[in-house]
């Protein structure tokens, strides 16, 4: 099996286990595969076929798919910034598939635009400690359904009960004795 | 897309992601749809359309739909209490949809129905707060599989491995130096 | 519905879930699920019906149905130790189902035997503390997603976002004040 076929099973079996659907045209599905495979290679990760990847992982981290804004696209617009992971009545042809606004924070876009900068012009530069060190990581809880996470920021959506960022609180660990 | 199609579309893509199915019916499944919407409105999430709301939402937590007790109601019956959600032999109609028990405990039932007396008694009154900080929430993790979540009491299945909730032990922190 | 049919309904739902799907033959597949049914009966927990189990849940944790090992061999081989679990081109006969290598550490294997084989001797002898404390949990979380759990070392692939088991780091707790 190919490289880009293996993409293609974890992708079908991701959208599977998310009730999704894949681009249902077979040209512009392989064209997302291969971008894909293209940045694994280039990355060791891979990162969104459609967003500059910036090659620091913890600037990358939420562009690496499936990305941190496809669930909450899919559930508003039918289907994610590339349109590789589509909903049914999408998939079905009801609604036609059109650009859609990027979620991604402007922040988050400046900060791996900076840090892709800085890698091209000497790749043997050191990245500012600065540009990475703004991850800084919280726990946080889904007030809904309980679940536990560490990150940067809360996600969109909760991956277990579907609530949505507002239900999530930091995790504050207080200590007895 | 209306509110109801949107809560469909999710309801949807939950049944799909669990391996589950929506109600066979459509007038029923339509009904459902409409609740669940209704109590979006009224409360601000989609509490269970068939079990009394408090709007007090830490005592409301566990029926906001899919509620705490869909998965072992499916497992266990077929079907969650609504019947919402139904398993693949119910809906091929191997099963008939029948009444099943409730499963959430009479302590959390009454706790609603004391917010919901008080709530409606007098909308300004102060939900005292005893009745909402009888909910503590402790870590809990799963020992099949090692899911953390921060809740009142451990769920009934574990989200990831499927774990019964004798699975689930309390998760101390405690702190070296 | 009996006890195998219940091990039935809960492996076609799990299926369903992670994209997966079951033995094709069904001969086979009624073997494994009489198998898990047993191992339920005889440990309280359903441990993967083509490996040894110990009856020490501390030790057999990793092997309990979906075992820890399911879904990196899914990824890589196309299907589970026991090919309980295939995926969708191996379901469609695509790739042919032929034992693949055993992922489950030599180490747990061997804590496995040693436990089983004090059990087996004396059904009352004490399993020896220092096989069982063996099992250190720590909280690891997922760099990509975020994931948090509570076990002996960390996932092979992320139930949330199916980031490798590199993408894993120690979660320490500090306090502050």
């Amino acid at each position: 099996m190919t490289s880009v076929e293996k993409a293609r099973v974890r992708a079908e079996s991701d959208a599977r286990a998310h009730g999704y659907y894949l681009h249902p045209d077979p040209a512009s599905l392989q064209d997302l595969l291969e971008g894909l495979q293209r940045n694994e290679e280039r990355y060791g990760y891979p990162s969104c076929p459609c967003r500059l990847a910036s090659g620091a992982f913890a600037v990358d981290r939420d562009i690496i798919c499936p990305c941190d804004y496809r669930d909450p696209d899919v559930q508003e617009y039918g289907y994610c910034y590339c349109a590789l992971y589509i909903r049914k009545d999408v998939s079905e042809g009801e609604t036609p598939i059109t650009p859609i606004p990027e979620r991604r924070p402007p922040a988050k876009q400046a900060r791996a635009y900076d840090v892709a900068a800085e890698t091209t012009n000497d790749k043997h530069v050191n990245i500012p400690v600065t540009l990475l060190l703004t991850n800084t990581l919280n726990l946080w809880y889904c007030k809904q359904c309980g679940y536990v996470c560490f990150r940067e920021d809360s996600p969109y959506l909760c991956p277990i009960c579907k609530a949505k960022k507002e239900m999530f609180a930091p995790l504050s660990i207080t200590v007895q004795g």
